[in-house]
């Protein structure tokens, strides 16, 4: 069996191990050269021409992805020509668009926070009247880790955005929302197999910093009850409904009236499920060649009662993961290093660790501290 | 940071997974194109020419193996030409022979069987006098699996072996042990780097089928006093005697009486350690790459109270391991499965499966349950 990547990230890299235990072999469509998932690179070219996409394709049994750029009408080439793209393209517009993803959800009775859809300052003036005057404003395609993301508290502030719709020949609009009140952000991660089988983890607790995840606790501490179910439920139903393939991320706000809220869409493992890979079963990675497979999938429990995951982002330095490896792993031998092989820059995401355990405040101190010592 | 792997098996396959998540470099010396590693395959050659083994050394930071069949003449020219080796040939030497191992874990003083260097039928005749009319009589070099070995109750039944090495130029004998009247069987792994730090894993239980390994139990049930004490302490003995980098591996026999004698060692991640991936924080093949790039070692402990791993063995059928997924997937979606991408052949070594949990008769019964729906 021979599954087909495209995007050459790091969430394709973490699909090697997983690949390399089933026995199935990986072959990834990179960006470019040297790329994290650089092993396993078959091809390097623009995911944005379908000739080169669709000559790809020819060697796997399924395309999948590192990411959700790959443009509609690429995807709906692949689908002509009879190739299995999971997740599909109808169920991938919905990761692609926030718009388009706010009017489904919406239609399926999910609870969402108050959106609307602006073309204008004036109508963005409009919704911040009705909404106490702070909004956020969101770019409904090509937005990630908090980029195409704006807080506002005047119609003016999005006039720049507006400016460059305008250029846009597709035209568009931008997506509004009130900002949540929230208490804590969740995550429900669910994979599904086209045969319809679904399989959930626990909802996670996710931490973002200057709107990047920085760090998940999983399960999500005191979720186990009303919380818990309504994520899973949100998250079966999206995964049903929108027939998504593979799988699927709800990044979700808990308020701090006790609602849960669905945020943001991801088709494809998240950072939020990167705790799994020593603390569940089954990890996403695994899971999600699996699913897209259409084999049975694995078991989601908890391997340990509690899994923290932290984000490793390049400091200032600009010093590698593995020259910190002689003090950081000599200091912290019960935490598991991923080290994603990249260049390290000051805040580009170079790996994450991830440390499990029955007591979570020492599970925390020791993923955190472990951690803060490769940001140099 | 580059590590070479000379052998192209599933050890060094498990080796890629290890360091996907390290971010280290491995690029495999293989027998074979097409091979278990094939993944990390950097060059395809000869193991026992010194000219190709040292141009694969000059692009790597240390060289490490998959097996222990490098000459030594090889490993010598290595060593000689500044490359970091590890184990090195002083070391490599006792787990390639026998009879040098025997001699020289009793000169440490270690426990062992009784046992002789025999050069014909008439020292072994002796022998069989001596000790009861049975013994095992194993080749020196070479063996695996249970390949070269022989149980013997007369003298004229090994006169074959004594005939080949007669054509030997290098001469040679056979060594001849008492047949062990021996409770069940352990391993005890260990790793050790280059600068001294050794861990051990918890002594195993290891079940032999026609004298190859068929299943491993982890911890050995009952060996958490006496038994484990005396396991890991030879284990750290022959680590740091014999000067042992990297993992070593410790087969042991549990006698009737009580006594724990060595058998055999391995000087690399062994079958018996595999449930380690699953079931200790650190599992062999990570360790062995912390180990070789002498950086600090990771913890050893068990993240789940048993484990159980069944080696998945060919069928008559030449049915591969992936075409049951649909059943077997379906059936145990707790237990993780390792498919080495070979092809299937009748009694060879495909894959094997791991099964952890609180509950040692449900753990093992999950494991076995599974493997034998692959073997048909």
């Amino acid at each position: 069996m021979r599954v087909g990547v495209i995007g050459g990230g790091q969430l394709a890299r973490m699909m090697i191990p997983a690949a390399v235990n089933l026995g199935v072999e990986l072959r990834v469509f990179a960006e470019d050269e040297g790329m994290a998932a650089d092993l396993a690179a078959a091809v390097v070219g623009d995911y944005r021409d379908p000739d080169e996409v669709l000559q790809f394709a020819e060697g796997v049994d399924v395309i999948t992805f590192d990411h959700e750029h790959v443009p509609q009408l690429v995807l709906r080439k692949l689908v002509e020509a009879g190739v299995a793209v999971r997740p599909g393209p109808d169920a991938l517009l919905y990761a692609q668009d926030k718009l388009l993803m706010r009017q489904k959800l919406a239609d399926l009775g999910l609870p969402v926070p108050v959106w609307a859809r602006v073309e204008n300052s004036f109508e963005l003036g409009e919704f911040l009247a009705e909404n106490g005057g702070t909004a956020v404003v969101k770019a409904a395609r090509g937005g990630y880790d908090g980029k195409g993301v704006r807080v506002v508290r005047a119609a003016h502030e999005a006039d720049d955005w507006f400016a460059t719709l305008a250029e846009d020949a597709n035209g568009g609009a931008l997506l509004v929302e009130e900002l949540v009140d929230f208490q804590r952000e969740l995550a429900q991660s669910v994979a599904r197999r086209p045969s319809g089988q679904i399989l959930a983890w626990p909802v996670v607790e996710s931490v973002q910093r200057d709107g990047v995840c920085a760090e998940v606790i999983a399960p999500a501490p005191g979720a186990l009850g009303k919380v818990a179910d309504v994520s899973s439920d949100i998250a079966y139903t999206i995964a049903e409904k929108l027939g998504v393939t593979g799988v699927l991320a709800v990044e979700l706000f808990e308020t701090t009236d006790e609602r849960v809220l669905v945020n943001e869409l991801a088709m494809r493992p998240h950072n939020s499920g990167h705790w799994g890979i020593e603390g569940s079963t089954t990890s996403q990675f695994e899971q999600h060649l699996r699913a897209v497979l259409d084999l049975p999938l694995g078991a989601t429990g908890v391997r340990e009662p509690w899994s923290v995951m932290i984000n490793v982002f390049g400091g200032a330095s600009g010093v590698p993961m593995i020259e910190r490896y002689p003090l950081t792993l000599a200091e912290h031998p019960t935490v598991k290093v991923h080290n994603y092989g990249k260049e390290p820059r000051p805040g580009r995401k170079l790996g994450h660790v991830t440390a499990t355990g029955a007591d979570l405040d020492e599970v925390a101190y020791e993923a955190r501290a472990m951690a803060s010592k490769f940001e140099v």
